[in-house]
């Protein structure tokens, strides 16, 4: 029996002709714009539906708005192999980030398709809604909606910037249920998954520098978030204060923003995975000015790692750094809140599979940390065993320039209409 | 006879009324405003002119509409003994900024006139025009004009915020002569001054943390000035970036200010005057986000000292360590333009008159460094020996919280009588 990746010209051309329509129907001033449960993102939904009639898939509709086409195994019984990833974009975004691993999944059942093959169990590309956060301020809003697992106070607390409307009213508008989201209501049942491979856009430059099309993710890298730090000391006369009796913020933030990234450094050094990034940082615009001690700084931190136990020491170790900066320069540095998203577990056999078919199949792969959040991470949290297949991409994400050649996304579909062929052929745990 | 400074308590009384006057004419919503070449420095002005003809003194106003009042001495060809201060304030500051200066200066006068003697040499009281750099960009302006040393440009580049205006105009408008300044004309002669002596508030908290009226100043701190700082690096995904790629502007920014403050505290224990503050420090408000390695920032620096060739060596130090951490994380650190503006000396022997009369007459005082700017290291750089008297005030200065107690201001009155009364004994150098 022929191998399905061996030849996957006619579903690269297609898959060419859907990012096309993709970019067509959602372009903006910049690049795309596919707002969650807005129109663009509807759009892309649409497509996928009529490819999935026209491959005479089964179709549902489940109560956040998430799709999901699946192509009927022999044994309905069986839990079913899924793959996918989101349809919407951040505003004025690329055309690749979320939709290529869609596009993939869909590329892979023309694939078994053509081959007219049926597979043993049921294979599932689900289009999940609302991953990006611009648009509501919730994580993995569709994904973690089909779980039963989305807060049901983010409905009503989310609203997006553009309309001003929430969540739920959005939900609504856009014919979906959330009610039965408020409820917990799972869509999806762990239990019914055998696992979850997502396809996606590397967004970070790292198969850039190390010239490699795809990446086979070691682990989705949880965060520690901390939107609304504070420093407050005493504004005071730039010259005539002495040293001893200033309460000075900026000196105090920048020696905290200094010790988070040895913090960093060291960690790197014990050979522990962290990324840290204090992405604000300023005086008050209102009322900073050359001649005046600052008073005030406000900051955030976006601290990452694959590994949770790392990201809660981290946080523990700052509080005592900012209670010891602060005490001993008479400030008071508060972290504010803080969020936990945990690291998304990658099953370390599924990532093997990976690894070995990349060599089989002359692949050019290295393993590589997510250092973004993905729909994969709540499959895994899930117990749902998951794995991620990067494809290169220049100029990074989330941004009009994003870049992803279609011969790179030829070779990670590659390996996914390989990983998915070589499950099929082996018996579920 | 008896001496000037032992009975003071009707000048003190007429001190207050005057500055009760300055308050009611020239409050704002918050504090007080008396803007240079406006309204409240006009009208603060004429109250100086009124008491001049009340106590019947020579009265001159120069080119750049500077005020002196003079009580002609014995032999009018000896170089005078000048005080005085400014009569502008900041935007909503305080009411003792620069008038306590003025007021003192008149009301040493008042005693003079009220004790019935005449002076060996003329005593002048000079009410400066422009000190403040809220309204116009340039510093000293009214003593620099009246020594010819106003940069021409200064005229037509500096224009007041609230009006739009050049300085030019407003001089003109305000019925005084720029062409006479654009052309350096001097409007006072150094070798026609025998000391400049200038009483003004502190407008740090050392007397009032030291718990003491008077300060006695040891030197101007000169300055220098870098009001765009520019640190470029690139933006980028806070997750997926790895850190030997990263140029991220914050924690290159942090580092340079934490560095700046390394410098400083070096040179404090090697027992050299520094003050250094970064005012400002800010990300990009349009760009800068949570989740987004920071690509640029900007901030300030102010550097004082009393010794500029301290100032000049921070200056080619910084610049070093510019260039280190810019090339060791790959970005750029440019420090852009700055100013220097030198440090005013003060005269020993002048110096130590004051801490003698002030141990003399039981006036708590100690030895201060002035981290402000003043008219008299204008006087200073002339080579016009000055000394400057700095009474207690409190919640600094520049804000309408400004809190002189008329106790402390009897007490510098007190010195400055004193001073004069000391010096018109002694023969001229």
């Amino acid at each position: 029996m022929a191998d399905l990746a061996t030849d996957l010209a006619a579903e690269v051309a297609l898959a060419g002709q859907w990012f096309d329509h993709l970019r067509q129907h959602s372009r903006t001033r910049l690049g795309v714009t596919r707002a969650s449960y807005g129109e663009g993102e509807q759009m892309a939904h649409d497509l996928m539906r009529r490819i999935g009639r026209d491959l005479g898939l089964e179709e549902r509709i489940d109560a956040a708005g998430n799709l999901y086409l699946t192509l009927p195994g022999r044994d309905r019984s069986r839990p079913a192999i899924m793959t996918g990833s989101h349809l919407d974009s951040v505003p004025e975004g690329g055309n690749y980030d979320g939709a290529a691993g869609v596009v993939a999944g869909m590329a892979m059942l023309a694939r078994w398709r053509r081959s007219g093959r049926q597979p043993r169990q049921d294979i599932t590309v689900m289009g999940v809604r609302a991953e990006e956060l611009s648009w509501f301020s919730a994580p993995y809003i569709g994904s973690r909606a089909a779980f039963g697992l989305l807060e049901p106070e983010a409905l009503d607390r989310c609203r997006r910037p553009d309309t001003g409307r929430t969540l739920a009213q959005h939900m609504a508008e856009a014919g979906f249920e959330p009610e039965r989201i408020r409820a917990r209501q799972p869509q999806l049942e762990a239990s019914a998954i055998r696992c979850f491979l997502e396809l996606h856009i590397e967004q970070g430059p790292l198969l850039m520098q190390k010239g490699l099309p795809v990446g086979i993710v070691t682990g989705i890298r949880g965060n520690l978030r901390y939107r609304d730090c504070h420093v407050s000391g005493r504004y005071g006369h730039a010259g005539a204060e002495p040293r001893e009796s200033r309460r000075d913020a900026v000196f105090a933030g920048a020696e905290f923003a200094h010790r988070l990234e040895q913090l960093w450094s060291e960690e790197e050094t014990a050979g522990r995975d962290l990324v840290a990034t204090v992405g604000r940082f300023h005086t008050d615009t209102d009322v900073h000015t050359m001649t005046k001690i600052p008073g005030e700084v406000w900051f955030t931190m976006d601290i990452r790692s694959e590994d949770n136990a790392v990201l809660l020491e981290i946080d523990r170790r700052l509080r005592a750094i900012a209670i010891a900066i602060g005490t001993r320069r008479g400030v008071s540095i508060d972290l504010g809140a803080f969020t936990n998203a945990l690291p998304g577990p990658i099953d370390p056999d599924l990532r093997r599979r990976l690894e070995a078919l990349a060599r089989g199949l002359s692949i050019p792969a290295m393993p590589i940390a997510s250092g973004a959040g993905h729909d994969a991470a709540v499959f895994g949290n899930c117990g749902v065993p998951t794995a991620m297949i990067f494809v290169r991409n220049d100029h990074g994400s989330h941004n009009p320039h994003e870049a992803m050649d279609l011969v790179d996304f030829a070779l990670g579909l590659k390996l996914l209409v390989a990983a998915v062929e070589d499950l099929d052929g082996t018996a579920a745990a």
